[in-house]
């Protein structure tokens, strides 16, 4: 996939796990079964290492070993790599690497001391100098996590000098005004077009698309409910699309939680056998009782609606 | 209403908006109407001159004469007032000023600046010692905005060394594990019984509710399901508070987005016919054209399911 | 003295601390001490109310009696009066009975949340909106205190914005290129003239004033040397500034120190006989022994290259 | 050297800078001369690949590299590797090869999503089952460019939960106090001994070893300054010791600039004859002309006083 291809993209990148086993390795089978499920559900692509895929965790061989599996598993469907580093040394080689596997492109998250307008537009400058101008890049824009907060007028200009960047990863919140106001600019011509894919768990993603994104990139423990969303709105099915999300919005709003997320986002994808442990590596915060007879009385209530939440108990 | 009386709240204190007229005079009208409708709700309570009241654009004079009004029109329903200021001069005055009128009790949020336990545990000390030891105070916990967190047993300290500690608005996220491990502190009695209210806009007030919280301090635009959520789930009908909860999720979702949630919340009122005008004092974050639409259609949604939200059109 | 006055200002304008008596009340009659020190030193202006006015600490009626004390001392000499508060309610009533008693202009800076270009430019904008264009104002460029970070860029957007911007607090560290980029901004007539005074404890004010600041605004205790740094500079006798300067940097260092600063600062101002007491109000770092004694070491190590210092013990 | 050893080191563990050469190539030659040095200005140890010897911008192999260098070059004098990474997984792999091959200990600075004191404790608690309970650590205590502020009682608990906790890397801002106070925890008994070696570029290393720091552990461009004031103090030279930092301190002082600071020690390293180059890896803040004129002529004040700042002109 070249840069033009990634720039329009569309549909659902799930942000992928990193599976492991109980005793803390890398559970290479369940990303075969995590990849081969994604893309019955009707992904159109997968970005691993992210933030939630415990890229800090991994050494970089691991890393490495992790992100040629998905490539492996998902042939000719683009896979994006997350190479976000504390230094550009380490970003360069993970990029390197990954691209000489057949990554279609590296997703970067800026560091949280950057402040200035100037600070982030040049933060990018130089990681695109780092990992060569030639790799396709997504932007993450989430604020919440990172703490930068970065205006349409920055992403723009960062758009517009690094013409590898084929992609932002939007998540900031509230957000729906930024992705109106980056459409705007395409339209009068101030930007070129960019695919935009939405975070945030997904939070709000019924409106996200009605507002131009493209569709998601966020890691659900459902992502057969995004493809289905996207996919009903770009069919022009509103009602249809919002009465699916809605029906997934109590439980998606509870794995949506600062850290205590991934311990539920796990466990569900767990509970739907596509991995075969819920297991983090530390730091972690796990599941406390309370939260496991939550999430079930959320799945029973969810399976009224939806089929796919009727989980055999355990 | 005795400091007593205030740790043993539930049911909902909404956090009261400060309507203002088009032209940005206290609507003290608004304020009246607000109150009469808090009051049939069912609110057992209200907080005004919180962030959402936006108090910090209020001048020492006209933050009074809010609070007065609304201390008039709840008469002997409890009014908390928020004291939150820069400095223990200008929170010591107001604190006074609005106990000398009836005032239930005040809030008090952490200045941003404040990182370890003990500057925690400190700054509410010399508060208490600003205020008096004889103001009831309500904690306001809300890292998200504030940047401050507190632990469990820093809240456990607070209580423990300050008798007027009365209540915790509790708005951390995630917090359903910090309400259970504050109740398992008052039942190992490491910790006295305080009152605990749920903000966050409301965003887990399902489930806070069986944690234990004693019920919501939060400003949705529509209190009322507030209060028949505390009350389904008090009377043990879970399905029940979690049915009309759920049917309410994708617009209080929808307000509880920072920044631009006031818009949202004013918006609502003003068209439940509850304030004349959804007008903000400036630094403001102004509804769009296209967030408006939203907003209808939210409204046109949740009306098949909760026939309050049928508002004639504008 | 107009606006036009105020961009022309050079020399120094000491920060000025709020004087209390041992139990907590104003101290008027220090006020009075200390301005006719400042007077005689060659002041050319004042700033009252700033951070280490502990300006927070005073409710609304003391925030104006003392201002309002320092400029019937000063007299035709301007007094800048510190108006940074959490909203604009509160900054306007005080800008406008400061400026109505005789106050040459006001200081104003950004709340902690600002983060993008555009929200300082805004910001700034919204305050003049709210104080009145006529009303010269500061900018008071701290990050280290104040967490916001202005690029030379933005600080040329306000005051091509705001005819009534006439002074830069600068006290940005680093800070040097900052202000060699702001006076080629002048030069290439991108930017009209604005008066640069610097802070940060006066830390690099002998390099400074070689960048082209116009002098200081800073609490330093001995201010008489800082007057005597910005004319040495201006008469070219460059050698014996940094003589003088270097002479007291140990002490200026020990006494820039956040937070226990400023009891360093009343400390010696009381030693030197300007105010009754070192008293703070709440919160406050009060001197150890351990920092007392140290003060005294470096007063005497001081005296040795300036008199001024050789204050009679205790 | 064993645990025990590094508990009681004192005197001066320079911080390295990674030599670069022009090119952005690690630079061999220049650590080998840069370690003769340190071992002839009488250093006690050295610390490598901390925040200023640029370790974010070296990849895995890189970094042990580096390292190895210093070890070999070391011999029997111990060095501490800074391992502080964006996860355990890197951490533990750098700690343990770095340990293979000869190290003395790591250096270990906290993540700045840390806030309560539970989760700097917790940390480092995580932290040493990553690198195991045999490797003596350096707690680096740096709250101005880390931003997680630990209390005394925080740093005694990590000490008392940890018996590989070998040394504090003392650097806040304002710290005089926390020193005192931490051998106050020695002298009663409540925390076991450890080393205290003062960091923030030295600003008050004359008065740290007067409140009972062992030493400093900064990057000071003139190391040897550093080895006599520790050594003039715990001769009890006192007033020799002032003398020598106060006439070092303006240099100093320039030195100690966030960001650009790293620029000038180079800059100055180079002019010394101690490495090759002062290139720096991006991104990085390069001197001005202007900059360079003025360490310069600090160099020349300084030489006055101290016959090594006399460098010959370039």
């Amino acid at each position: 996939m070249t840069s033009t291809a990634l720039t329009t993209a569309h549909g659902v990148f799930p942000i992928a796990p990193t599976p492991f086993t109980d005793d803390g390795a890398i559970d290479f089978a369940s990303i075969d079964r995590l990849s081969a499920f994604y893309l019955r559900c009707g992904a159109t692509g997968v970005t691993v290492l992210g933030q939630l895929g415990e890229a800090p965790k991994l050494d970089a061989a691991e890393s490495l070993a992790v992100a040629t599996r998905f490539i492996e598993a998902f042939g000719r469907t683009p896979v994006i790599v997350g190479v976000t580093a504390p230094g550009f040394a380490a970003m360069r080689t993970l990029a390197h690497e990954a691209m000489a596997r057949g990554a279609a492109g590296v997703m970067i998250a800026p560091p949280n001391t950057l402040r200035t307008d100037d600070q982030i537009v040049g933060y990018y400058a130089q990681a695109v100098q780092a990992i060569g101008t030639d790799v396709p890049f997504v932007i993450q824009d989430y604020p919440l996590t990172f703490g930068v907060q970065m205006t349409p007028a920055v992403i723009g200009r960062i758009v517009g000098e690094n013409p590898s960047c084929a992609m932002l990863k939007h998540e900031d919140w509230p957000g729906l005004e930024k992705i109106s106001t980056l459409r705007g600019f395409e339209r009068d011509g101030s930007m070129r077009r960019i695919s935009i894919l939405c975070g945030n768990g997904g939070l709000f993603l019924d409106f996200e698309c009605e507002r131009g994104a493209d569709g998601a990139m966020t890691g659900y423990a459902f992502p057969d409910m995004l493809c289905d969303v996207v996919r009903l709105q770009r069919e022009g099915r509103r009602d249809d699309a919002h009465d699916l999300f809605d029906a997934h919005l109590p439980l998606l709003r509870y794995e949506q939680q600062p850290g205590v997320g991934l311990g539920v986002r796990k466990h569900v994808l767990q509970r739907r056998g596509l991995i075969a442990s819920s297991a983090q590596r530390a730091p972690k915060a796990a599941l406390t009782p309370a939260a496991r007879t939550e999430v079930e009385y959320l799945l029973a209530r969810l399976a009224r609606h939806d089929a796919r939440a009727a989980l055999k108990p355990v």
